[in-house]
């Protein structure tokens, strides 16, 4: 016999995980259709030499990788980025520009494992590419702000920089040689605080003054237009770092014309997502109630996707849902149905031989929109009302030969546990009313739409 | 330079390809949950031991396997059973019995590429483990008749057989010993004809009188009732054969009952499914439209799910939905939409000093749950309404300043090529209206959702 067991850092999903994933994986499609993106898929595997270099030094270490049969070296996919860039110029002549598209799927790397911390994970991207347009920059606000929304958590803080303004900055102080290096310091802000961002400044050979003055510009806080006016007299008369500021200012009133609220919104220059990669407009998203989980929803706008695979420049702009870091959180914040199943009725199989009449029974409910599952076996009533309620059924449709002649059932509420008859043979509706009633009057807990304010 | 290129055997999908493969998932999904099917997922990597000896010789060949960091023999699942049942094993204390799970899934085989077969591939599997009921079977076909009358392709034909009844006639003719030789050969009645199969037959020392009643019984055709009663008359008095009748005749009588018509559900005893696997019904499903294109929902009942990885006694019983091979029939018959966008409403950027007027427009129109694009440049209208063409949006909706300071857009039909002015600003409701008219006499062929029978 085998030991049935996964692989370590692995997992298998429930279907109590399961579900919810689900509702939010759909959540997220249906609002990236909104503002049209379409979908896309890659393969698992890549040949190597398409995925090595173009991460980190982390990710080459990381990565699965092995000869295939036909002697190729092959690799499974780390990200969505390097898959999305190979796609698009190996296709770029069946796309048009821009190209807006979202891309679902697991990704792997072989991580340490640590708690949390996953070697198979599943990414959920979108990005806009082929345009520098301050349009796409705001719709990626924009699809953020509806995501949580639609998901039932719209407190959050979307937080917004831009590249160009901290390294016009270092521009003026003139230490731009070492942008990388203060990006990475800072980025450890929020995490281990002042002080440590401060001496990791000092190992760069930075004045007291500039490091005072770094602290100073990256501690600017408050509503975003006075933010932004703030940030333009620290960063003078840099050019670059000026059209930044510029570019926030639009994207800031834009997102608050539609409705966008100031608490939701924010300008923060201390956000440095590590990434040498991006090069304008970088975004975070922290939920209200759960800031310390980290950033949820994150991304930002890039010069150039695919200069390792074509000469064609296409810069774009994306960001990508962290959703096993949101699921956690939803659990946490007791978001998350207990529930481990999708369907709302459970007819049990309370008369051996009146089969038929249950099959009837869950077809006109089922062709009502309703989901139904009929207990196979014609077990004690006891026995099968328990596996309804472990199962957490809102309503059981029960029936024995006495009702099933007279085109009744008892349709029973089961968190009230009351019960009430409804006919349902020749017409349907008085059954389906009262099964609309229970689930309206029943106060579960779930992945609520919310319309966006 | 990278050549940006994809494995033999590997693909991507573009957007056209992936709209309607999404689409076919969530009406899979939603079918499965409207039976009470819950989902799950299991890892793309499993210990090879989990994995090999498992299928046939064939799947073993073609698995992906290698060593990873931490020296252990790894593979990739080549489908969802074995993982299925690792998953049970590992798992049995913390499920329910009967478990009723689909699972929707990426497998890979490393098979010799040939037309239309690819190493990697999506599997969309359901199954009811943990019951012999009757009920489960009967509910397999239900869901598969639900599924294609929700694809909007609801001329199939479900063929279920069972496998005692050929077991059963072998039983009597005393050459039970040969019978997965017999069943490979009757698998092949289908696509070589009846000749290639009786000298296969041949070949299993069969005499030419055996042969004929073989190929007599599997010959069977009709009424689901006048087969049954036939097949029964010919098998005689093999108590599992009549059982295996027996129980086909109350799912016959049971999918009858809930509005099945008779050209959609027969008795067909020259379904083999070559896997020794099964032990009960087989079903297979065929296109009336296509049926060249072979069945396009497989599966059956077998006795024990994971008999090598727990003692725990599992029969179960379920059918995987071929994605692919269904795909490839829909575009063959005209029935998938051309398009690569989702969003019905295109917004051309007109004049480039309206920006925040164009996203206030375009948020009115997603407030009312409709996919909008907003072209993000301001280039000349004719390119961007070209590029709308290609997209096929069906609606754009053109706005230049005189229109904004009036509130109001041309809402243009891109099909019909006609337009109209509707007013948004203060009031949506008749710019709504005109957007809910066009998209209702547009014509174009959809996965259009029809009500089953």
């Amino acid at each position: 016999m085998i030991e049935p067991r996964t692989l370590k850092g692995f997992r298998d999903y429930l279907p109590s995980a399961m579900i919810p994933r689900e509702q939010l994986l759909d959540t997220a499609r249906r609002v990236y259709q909104r503002f049209g993106f379409v979908p896309i898929d890659t393969p698992a595997l890549e040949y190597l030499e398409i995925l090595t270099g173009k991460g980190s030094e982390e990710t080459d270490r990381q990565l699965y990788h092995f000869q295939d049969k036909g002697g190729r070296a092959v690799g499974m996919r780390f990200d969505l980025t390097v898959p999305l860039a190979r796609f698009v110029a190996q296709h770029a002549s069946e796309l048009q520009m821009p190209f807006k598209r979202y891309h679902i799927g697991a990704v792997w790397r072989g991580e340490s494992p640590q708690a949390g911390r996953f070697r198979e994970f599943c990414q959920c991207d979108f990005d806009t590419i082929g345009t520098e347009s301050v349009v796409a920059d705001i719709e990626t606000v924009l699809i953020i702000h509806q995501l949580f929304c639609e998901l039932g958590v719209p407190e959050i803080t979307i937080r917004v920089n831009h590249r160009q303004i901290l390294n016009g900055f270092l521009r003026n102080l003139k230490v731009e040689d070492r942008s990388t290096f203060v990006l990475r310091a800072i980025d450890k802000l929020e995490k281990q605080g002042e002080e440590v961002v401060r001496s990791e400044l000092q190992q760069l050979n930075l004045q007291a003054s500039e490091i005072d003055s770094i602290l100073r510009l990256i501690g600017c806080q408050g509503e975003a237009d006075a933010v932004l006016t703030e940030l333009s007299a620290m960063i003078g008369e840099d050019i670059r770092g000026q059209a930044g500021i510029e570019r926030l200012k639009q994207v800031a009133s834009a997102v608050r014309a539609v409705g966008v609220t100031s608490d939701r919104f924010r300008i923060d220059p201390s956000i440095a997502r590590g990434l040498d990669y991006y090069t304008g407009m970088i975004v975070e998203t922290t939920l209200t109630e759960l800031p310390s989980i980290g950033s949820v929803c994150s991304g930002g706008r890039y010069d150039n996707l695919a200069g390792l695979f074509t000469k064609q420049h296409l810069p774009g702009v994306g960001a990508s849902l962290g959703l096993d870091r949101l699921l956690a959180a939803l659990e946490q914040l007791g978001r998350l149905p207990a529930s481990s199943t999708t369907a709302q009725v459970f007819i049990p199989y309370f008369d051996a031989h009146r089969l038929l009449d249950y099959m009837e029974l869950a077809s006109v409910v089922r062709q009502a929109g309703w989901n139904v599952e009929v207990f196979p076996e014609p077990k004690k009533l006891g026995q099968q009302l328990k596996y309804a309620d472990q199962r957490q059924f809102k309503i059981a449709l029960i029936a024995g030969s006495d009702e099933l002649d007279r085109g009744v059932c008892q349709v029973k509420d089961l968190r009230h546990k009351i019960g009430t008859e409804a006919s349902w043979r020749s017409n349907a509706g008085p059954l389906l009313s009262a099964i609309e009633n229970i689930v309206n009057i029943s106060e579960g807990r779930h992945l609520v739409s919310i319309p966006a304010s």
